[in-house]
């Protein structure tokens, strides 16, 4: 057992309540789905989604069983996502360990997927607020029209606007659902709601950033998948623009691009390679860093406690991590 | 343009109401999601569930705009389950239209099925009503349930009771909702509540089984799909329950038994015959007509009015109905 950072250990007991209200959803239903459930909540990371929510509810006093009740629902839809992602992409592995779609039929995949959209409604159904709901249904919508649009456009995409426009959909927009529904669910005013939101957007943004770099710098045993994967798929994220930017001329720059960003492994590997030990690893964390930066800056306009140094730690836990 | 029948006129400015706001769900997102909405839209069969919500919202004075939100978040989750549905299934035409999935990928279908759930909730949560949302979610869950359980459960399954919990997942589930939920919406008492809620259910029970029944007594050009479906593909309805027990010594039966309700050519075209010329299709016929006197029994405990009257005829309609 790892020990605890600061953030975890003022919400572990409420982090483990989440994983029980999560468990609990396939209750009653067929016996492979909670099989199912169990593998994907046992595989679930860090839990930074029900930690900002904790952390954000307790800084406010809001009531216990519903911020539990909320995380578990913004934790399940994630959830679900990625059993639907994971299949759509055809991943064997996530974090190292095999998905669904690798042992089930694309059919039981599509089915437990939204098995678990139907059950996070439920859960956000039941913190019995309406602004919580529309949030949450909306949030939902914003993830797969994302989606959707990294699917329908042109490979090869290298804009810095519908990068960022990309890992909102993908990433920010849950973050940002994760604190202000904690907020809404607390009862605090507007001006605390907009800094709250500010905090799980920016940290939303900066938490892909370093995803998107340790795609880059990691190795394959952390990351449970090659290095460069995003990339090898023909998907373009920060490293790669930023030294696209910079060398345009880098023959392997120039053949990926020629060849429609298609990748054959004549190049991709050198390329990859070059990425990594360039500057723009550097750029890119300055990147992150900003948006670490600008997410503490917004916790700061809120009252001194200790949830808000946790919540503080965790954005810098946020930008330092290693996997 | 058919002839509208008195249960459709009622409330066709309503209907086109409904469709008007599934259509708007896909403004703002990307361009292709908006022609395969309208494809959905268009090719959307009877719209017997927003008929249901519209005549009981109506009967008891609901809050209009509400209905019409309520029944669009009804059809879009409707519309939701069946790309998934078709995906599985690998359905190439339904009502005679190409599927979504003849035409995209795997990927694709998937995603357009995900986004229509997100709206679908969010149409539901704009109806303001919490006990609508959970109805809504836990119907969903319901649905995703019963397939789960069919695609997990043997092949030969002839089971009665099991049939009734299968349709119960599949069609009755959100005929009660759609029923309930418009009760809900309109502010009545319990006790009609349970009546409304006994009609939509037994309503929903009668329209899977006349649809079963349909599915051996109909052409393909009306199916638009060949005739016997459900049995060429392991799937054991109501009329061949009936069959297989009261003919258990037919050699085609016997056949396809013992090859484990997996059908070869040979057998399963003449077993589909004797099944559709025997007496069980009236038999058949019986259990749906039960079911929809049920439905009206249920209904004839709530004041007259020509809603009422607008509801009868419709659970006469789907019993009669020859598509």
């Amino acid at each position: 057992m790892e020990n605890k950072l600061y953030f975890q250990s003022l919400v572990s007991n409420e982090i483990e309540a989440v994983e029980s209200r999560m468990r609990e959803q396939a209750k009653y239903h067929h016996d492979d789905l909670q099989a199912a459930l169990d593998i994907l909540i046992d595989s679930g990371g860090k839990r930074i989604r029900p930690n900002i929510t904790l952390l954000i509810g307790k800084m406010f006093g809001g009531n216990i069983d519903s911020l539990i009740t909320l995380s578990a629902a913004i934790e399940l839809l994630h959830t679900a996502t990625l059993v639907h992602d994971d299949l759509i992409d055809g991943s064997l592995l996530r974090r190292g360990i095999p998905t669904l779609n690798s042992k089930w039929t694309p059919g039981a995949t599509v089915l437990t997927g939204d098995f678990l959209f139907a059950k996070a409604a439920n859960l956000a159904a039941e913190t019995n607020s309406i602004p919580v709901m529309k949030l949450f249904s909306n949030t939902l919508a914003t993830i797969v029209n994302g989606e959707i649009v990294q699917m329908f456009s042109s490979h090869c995409n290298s804009d810095l606007d519908q990068y960022y426009k990309r890992i909102y959909s993908k990433t920010a927009s849950l973050f940002e659902t994760s604190s202000l529904a904690a907020g809404i669910i607390s009862n605090i005013d507007e001006e605390k709601k907009e800094f709250i939101r500010l905090y799980g957007y920016e940290l939303g943004i900066a938490f892909q950033i370093i995803d998107d770099i340790l795609d880059f710098t990691s190795n394959q045993t952390q990351l449970g998948k090659p290095v460069g994967g995003d990339l090898r798929q023909g998907l373009i994220t920060l490293p790669a623009i930023l030294f696209f930017e910079e060398y345009p001329n880098d023959p392997n720059v120039k053949e990926f691009i020629s060849q429609n960003c298609l990748p054959s492994n004549s190049f991709i590997n050198p390329l990859i390679e070059n990425i990594r030990n360039s500057n723009v690893i550097q750029k890119s964390l300055d990147f992150a860093k900003l948006h670490t930066n600008n997410s503490i800056s917004a916790l700061l306009n809120l009252p001194d406690s200790q949830y808000r140094d946790a919540l503080e730690q965790m954005a810098n836990y946020v930008t330092e991590r290693k996997i």
